[in-house]
This record gives C-alpha cells, sequence and structure tokens, in this order.
C-alpha cells in the first residue's frame, strides 16, 4: 500500500468536504441560528481544510493505484467522510450521542435514510439541510467526482475507483473517455434535480409550513436524486399535495433508472435505449408491483385501506411506496406497515430489488436481478440436456458465464452477510421490548422482535432506510444499542459498495507494503 | 419420452407402495379398528397392485432412460406415490378433504411432518402409523429402492435416478458398485432405526400412554429416522422423559451424518471420515448454535426460559431444538417460538441450513453451505489480487470452479422460489386473522402474517415442518387454503427433490416423443 498516495487523495476528499460542509454553514446563517450552530459546522471545515492540505505535503513515490488499494481507498474514503461529517451534529447537540450522529450521517452518505431522529422538528434547519444535502452527495459517489474534477489525477486509477464506487455491474460502456462521460453524468444528474425542484417549488406550500416551502422543496429533491429519504417533517411525505407526491413518485423511478441512458438519449440513441432489457424489467417489475398492491388495497377491508377515499388515493399510495421501495429511497406517503399481507410482502420483496446498475438506487439491482433469472434457466435447461449449450442472452449478446456466476456470487455473499446482521441484531437488549408507533393511521404498539430486525438488516444493506415493525415507515433505528448501530453502519457501506471494497478494507493483505 | 417404460416403472412403483401399504392395515387390525378403517387401506392396495400389474404389460422400445427422463420419473413417482397415499385419511374419515389428505402424505413421503391435523389424539392408529412410515419411507428415497431391489433393473438409469433422488451433492464416491453400496446404505439405516427403537423401548412409557408405549416408540423412531416430525401424541415430544430426548436428539444428529461415512466406517477406514469436512462443519455448526441457544436462554428473564428449572433442562431443550431444526425434522420438546431473540434467530438461520449430504434430511445441505463460503471467499481474494489465482479446497482436493458455480446457482434458484411461495401465500385470506396457540407455555394469541408466510414457506422448502407464529411449533397448517396447500406440497417435493426434477417436470421439452 502506497500510504502517502492514499492519504493525498484521502486529504483532497476531506478539503471537498470542507468546501460541501459550507452549503449547511450558509443555511445555518441564513436561519440565523445561534453562534453553536454555526460554529458547529466552521470548526469541522477548518479542521478538515487544515488536515487535507497537511496530507497533500508527503511526496508519494507512485501516482496510480493498484486495483485493491482502489478498492480500499473507496470504503476508506466513505468512513472518512462520516466520521467528520458526524461532528456537526455533535456539536450543535441535535444528534448529542456521536454514534447515533455517525450512523446518521453514514445513513445519508450511504443513500439510505433509516434515522435514529424521532421528531425531525426538533432538529435545526442546518442540521436538516446537512442531513439531507449528504444524500445528494452520496447519490452519485463522491470519490470519482474528486478524480474527475481535479485535473492531475490519473486516469489509470479512476478506473478503478469507478468500478469500485459506482452501483451495479454496468452492462455496455457507455463511452471509452471516461472523464468526459462521468463529467456528464454529474451534468445530468445536476439538470434531473433541477428540474424537479421547480416542479416542487411551483406548488402551493404545505399548510403550517409555508415559510420553509423553498427549503423543504429543496431536502425533498435532494432525498429523492439520491434515492435517500431522510425525513424532515413529521409524518416523512404524508402531508404534501396530490401533484407533488405523483411528481416525487415519478421522480424517483427517473432517479432508480440507469444514467447511461439519458446520456444516450442526449445524443440522440433512443433506440438503444428502448432495447435495455434492465429497462424494460425495471418497469415491468413496478408495473406489477403496484398492481398487485393497488389490487391488494383496493379489495381489502383493514382498517389503513379503508381509510383511503378514493381510487386514486390507493392508487397513488401504491404506486408512492413501490416507488420508494424499489428505488431503496424509503419517502413514505402512508404507514404501509399496516396494509394488507399481499402488499406487505410484495414491498419486502422489492427491498431485495434495487433500481438500475448505475442509478442512484442501492440494493441488489435490476441488472443482477435479471442475470441471476436467466443463470438460472440456462442450469436448468442444461439439466434437461447436457449436450445442448443453451446461452443466456442479454440485449441481443450473450452474456459470459464468468457473469452469471459473478452474480450467483453476489447473491450468495448478500444472502450470508444479510443472515450474519441479523443474528447479530437479535442479541440487541432491544428485542422483545415494547415499541409504540404513531401514524397516520393512529397509534399502536409493536414488540421489536425477529422481523424488526430482518427488515432493519435488509433495510440497511439494500441502503433503503425504513423496515418494518420497529423500524418500520414511523419508527426509528434509535432503539438499537451502540454496538448495533455500528454493524448497521457498516452494513450500509457494505450495501452502498456492492460488498466487495469493504471486505478489502478489512484484509490483512490490502495493508502489507508493496 | 418412452412412455411405456416410464408406466413400467411407475407401476412397480405403486406395487411396492402396495406392499408397504399393508403395514398400516396391520396395524389397524391389531388395534381392532372399524371395518371403514381397514377398508381405508385395503382398498387403495388393491388399486395399486392391480393398476401396477396392468401397466407392466406394454413392451418398452428402450430399457434405459436418459437424465431428464429419470429427473422427471423422479418428481413424478413422489406425487404419484402422495396421490395414492392420501386416499386411506380420506376414506377413514380422519382427514375428509382430500386436498388435506394429499398436503399430510406428501409432508410425511418429503420428510417435512408439516400437518394440517390440530388433534392428533382424533387420529386411528393405522392413520399414526401410515403417516409417520411414510416418513421412515421418504427419509431414504423410494424409487431408488425400487431399481435396487428389482433384478430386472438398469443399472445406467439407476445413475441418473440416485442423482436426483438422493439429498445434497456428495463430495466423494463411496465406491463404484453402486447397487452395492446403496443395499449397504439401506441396511444401515435399517440398522440404525433398530438401534434407535431399543433404545427408547427400554425406557419407562409415559404416563397415560403406556398401552400405546411400543407403538409409539416405533413412530418417535419413523420420525428421527427420515428425520420427518409428523407428532403423535399431543405436544410432540415434551412428555417423553429426559432420557429419550437425549436419545432422540444423539439420533437425530446421527441421521443428519452422511450415511456415506458409516460405510467408511464399517470398512474401517475411520481416518477418511475425520477428514470429512462436512462432518466437521457439521458439528461445528451444532455447537456453535447449541451454545447461542443455551446462552441465550440462561441469560433470558422470559417467562418461557424462566420455567425451565435446571440448566439442564436449558441445555436439553437446546440441543434437541438444535437437532431437530438442523436435520429438518421437526419435532420439539418446548416452545421455541417464545424463546428469547438470539435463540429465535439462530433457529431461523437453521432451517436454511439443513443436515449432510447423502443423510435424510433436507434444507440447502452443510456441504453447500461449506462450498459457498469457501467460493465466495476466493471471488473476494480473487478481487484483491486479479493475477493470483486461489483455490478453494475441500478435504484436500481442489473444488471444481463448476462446483461452487452450481452450488451458487442453487443458492439463487432456492432464493428465488422461496420469495415466490411466500408471496403466493400472502394471497391467502388466512392472512391478517388471529391464531389461538395453547403450547406448554400456555395460551396465547398471534397474527398471522409476513413472518408465518415466510417461515411456512422455508420450513416446506426445508423439509422441516414448524416454523413460527401461526405456524410454529403448536400451531399447523389447516389455516391455509386449499390453494395455498397445493403450492406448500409442490414446494415439499421441490425441497425434497432439490429443485431441479421438479422443474424439469414442469418443462414441456420433457415430454416430447423421442
Amino acid at each position: 500500500m502506497e500510504y502517502k498516495l492514499l492519504g493525498k487523495i484521502l486529504g483532497k476528499i476531506m478539503i471537498l468536504e470542507g468546501i460541501l460542509m459550507a452549503a449547511p454553514a450558509v443555511v445555518s446563517i441564513i436561519y440565523r441560528e445561534s453562534p453553536r450552530n454555526i460554529i458547529a459546522f466552521a470548526a469541522p471545515i477548518l479542521v478538515l481544510i487544515l488536515l487535507g492540505s497537511l496530507l497533500q505535503i508527503p511526496k508519494p513515490k507512485r501516482r496510480s493505484l493498484y486495483q485493491k488499494e482502489g478498492f480500499a481507498l473507496v470504503a476508506l474514503t466513505w468512513i472518512v467522510m462520516a466520521l467528520f461529517g458526524a461532528l456537526p451534529f455533535v456539536i450543535n447537540g441535535d444528534i448529542p450521542n456521536y454514534i447515533d450522529a455517525f450512523f446518521e450521517i453514514i445513513s445519508g452518505f450511504t443513500t439510505t435514510g433509516a434515522s435514529v431522529v424521532s421528531d425531525v422538528t426538533l432538529l435545526s434547519h442546518s442540521t436538516l439541510f446537512w442531513r439531507s444535502f449528504s444524500h445528494w452527495i452520496g447519490g452519485m459517489g463522491i470519490l470519482v467526482f474528486v478524480l474527475i474534477f481535479i485535473p492531475e489525477s490519473n486516469d489509470g486509477s479512476s478506473m478503478h475507483l469507478l468500478r469500485a464506487e459506482s452501483p451495479g455491474p454496468t452492462v455496455g460502456k457507455v463511452t471509452s473517455k471516461m472523464k468526459m462521460t462521468t463529467r456528464i453524468l454529474y451534468l445530468i444528474y445536476l439538470g434531473l434535480t433541477v428540474m424537479e425542484f421547480t416542479l416542487l417549488v411551483i406548488d402551493e406550500p404545505i399548510p403550517g409550513y409555508e415559510s420553509d416551502h423553498v427549503f423543504n422543496s429543496l431536502l425533498a429533491t435532494f432525498g429523492c436524486a439520491g434515492t435517500g429519504g431522510f425525513g424532515f417533517i413529521p409524518g416523512s411525505m404524508e402531508l404534501y399535495s396530490a401533484y407533488s407526491q405523483y411528481v416525487m413518485a415519478i421522480f424517483l423511478i427517473i432517479f432508480g433508472v440507469n444514467f447511461g441512458l439519458y446520456y444516450l438519449i442526449l445524443i440522440g440513441k433512443i433506440k438503444e435505449v428502448l432495447r435495455s432489457e434492465e429497462l424494460r424489467s425495471y418497469f415491468i417489475i413496478i408495473a406489477i408491483s403496484v398492481g398487485i398492491v393497488f389490487f391488494s388495497l383496493a379489495s381489502s377491508v383493514s382498517d389503513i385501506a379503508g381509510s383511503y377515499t378514493t381510487g386514486e388515493e390507493s392508487f397513488r399510495h401504491s404506486l408512492f411506496q413501490v416507488a420508494s421501495l424499489l428505488t431503496t429511497t424509503g419517502y413514505t406517503t402512508t404507514d404501509f406497515a399496516l396494509w394488507p399481507s399481499p402488499a406487505v410482502t410484495v414491498l419486502v420483496l422489492l427491498m431485495f430489488f434495487g433500481g438500475m446498475a448505475g442509478s442512484t438506487s442501492g440494493g441488489i439491482k435490476i441488472s443482477r436481478i435479471v442475470i441471476a433469472v436467466k443463470g438460472a434457466y440456462v442450469n436448468v435447461r442444461k439439466l434437461i440436456n447436457p449436450r445442448y449449450v443453451p446461452k443466456a442472452k442479454i440485449e441481443g449478446k450473450t452474456i459470459e458465464e464468468k457473469t452469471i456466476y459473478d452474480v450467483f456470487g453476489f447473491f450468495t455473499l448478500y444472502l450470508l452477510i444479510l443472515l450474519a446482521v441479523i443474528l447479530i441484531l437479535s442479541f440487541d437488549p432491544v428485542n422483545g421490548t415494547a415499541v409504540k408507533i404513531a401514524s397516520d393511521a393512529g397509534e399502536y404498539t409493536v414488540t421489536h422482535g425477529f422481523f424488526s430486525n430482518f427488515t432493519a438488516a435488509l433495510s440497511c444493506i439494500s441502503n433503503i432506510g425504513p423496515g418494518f415493525e420497529a423500524v418500520g415507515p414511523y419508527g426509528n433505528f434509535a432503539g438499537y444499542s451502540p454496538f448495533s448501530k455500528i454493524v448497521l453502519s457498516l452494513t450500509m457501506i457494505i450495501g452502498r459498495l456492492e460488498i466487495f471494497p469493504v471486505l478489502i478494507l478489512f484484509n490483512h493483505r490490502t495493508w502489507k507494503k508493496i
């Protein structure tokens, strides 16, 4: 490991984080918050820029990174950013416990949206901004950003880093000019963000939140764009108008699409976009899921389903929740934990899926699901007739066996990590305790048990946010012990970086001098 | 597909089933049951032998089976056996609904032990015998039995069939003389069964069940040997003495071992047995699981854990439940659904595992778990250093990449089928209803929900029997709709035959004339 080079790149990340943190500091000044709130951001900014600059002094012997160094660097970047990003919450007292603050900001950067905060109305504007802004930063990945926009960076390294940091196995290459492409992708991200913000801000303000209308519209946009999901007003998105809920649902679906496809649209290759099997599968999954959930709500006599007065309302809730959980965002418009069984089951299954590769969403990714299903089908065909050699195809091209096996391997690792985390959570003293939930359907009590832990672990590895029962849409993660919170924080990073970089970080071989 | 050959072999299976059904008929006579009870077995016996003999008349063109025909035949055998095996329950009125009866006998033959019967004291002796005897028959597989013991059968076919019907990927070959080996394996099965029966029958009878002591000891032995789990007295095994519970726990562990290892012991190759990594992993998993469960019970203040008066009792319940769920049997000595969270979680995770390949147990099998973990580790190592070619080894021999990928593929299919079944079950009207459970810890009510469906599906695909909540150790499967019961029946066969034969059965290509 070339430590000086590592330090140099990490230093740059720290300086950038310091610059990004200026945004919530400005928010703090605009809203005339107390000096303590301003210092909460100013002090970490100074430390980040100072430390980051000091790390630029040593001269590294090499200027490029090996693949495994790249992977380790990516994991390390996310941890370092979270270590410093947690400081403002502790200093301004909004989340006084450092481990809670660490969990919260990891949840932000990984675009999970799982929160330890039980009442967001107690948080300062600057805290709310930093939480939601971290989704937007984390959505596209920070490290690639640094390497693309800082001129002296090395191309060979960037390739490894992009591979480690960007979500999902991208099936096709967009262009060989990677720096250029990445810049275009960031511009698309920015453009879509501006579009959603505009559409939200032109809506009537929510009654009681008139003064914060622009602010809240921005935060909602950050959460959707990064497919994050931190709430900033009580009840997540339930107070928003039907219009705004539709806007958000549609933009969630838009942000769950591979950004490479938007690039193709920009350069006029619409045909190629329409040929994308992942895109088609993505929309088929959305349509079937919304269909099942809507049918299940419409035919149900349960209290919550009965409280939706029109078919449009049931449909809107169905669409919103499906879009939110499939893209691993976690925003909600109603207490879906109380929905009838088929709806709950569809939502739990969607928690495994995630959006498309190359989007800002988490989860296993649609492309992996498609490859796994096709691969499994081919395996069965081979058994029926061993002499016949069937080929799984995607977009007319044969999927290499190695790709199928890598996906199978990913599934296996995903499952093993998920089961391990569920087991660790089961030791938490919170298990068996009664948790009060106050949702749009009234107050009720749930017992923290296996289903809570199962969906908490799944929600964190898939970077969703809410789960069911104690960690349901109207619950939170505050009840877990500090140890569980650290485990879940790590799980979120593992999920965001798709397992391998984090495993490499913890392998002793990575840290040998070479 | 060579239909005449298929018919001929199926006919032989039917004749054999007729012969095996004579055993419960004899039980019916011994216990002086009503003529209706005797006819319930006598009539199906006649039909089976008549139809089976008729199927011997046509002369098949070929005398050997292709692999896919073999696979389809295996799946078909299990379905045909269940279709006729369900008849006695309907005729004698113990399970009047045919779909319920079909579910029950499939559950028997697949050694699942999931039951629709809520009160076993209402069943006749002959019904109880046929249920438990079906575990013993199903444990080792019936089709191989037929082909091995009927002289005219074809060796080439048997190989395919053994591969399809015997559980798990057997890592080493025991001997090349397959018929001989298989006979020895059946003899080992018989020998171990006699040993367990002897150890159980010498115990004091359970108070109130003195007259049925020999009968019950036999049924308990059938259930353990086949790792089935149908209860025949109220409360599964909770009324048995500590001694008998230990005997059963130990024999469950014994029947979860690859029978090939016993063969090696018989011919004096003890060293080879000790080298078995699957055996070592099996015992490590048992030790760790018992440790966690025992620790969790000992440190818990919950009602049920508090009701165990001694450390020995807690240990015994821990050992028994771990042995029972790991080997996918499903016998219980206490209401483990009420155990503290770490214990419940360990038991749910064990439901995925299963015993060793080549044993009578269901589940994914320890060997697949070992291969998957090693394969995943190798995948990570390769990512750290792409030039280095690491090799996963088992018992000193390199595991072929193909084997690893097959296991990954199996995991993926297993997961996909499990999720599909959970989704189907979620539509059952039973969801959301309250279910009363009367266990050794008193009466309580659970709501049938996701966790019930999840563990019901997992329990059926892993051939365990009980799950949690509504289908917990003191619950049953009676509440599911007929449609769900058919789906779960199919899931049990899929699990028992390890997925592929059933998929092949439902593929239209299998049924082309060739």
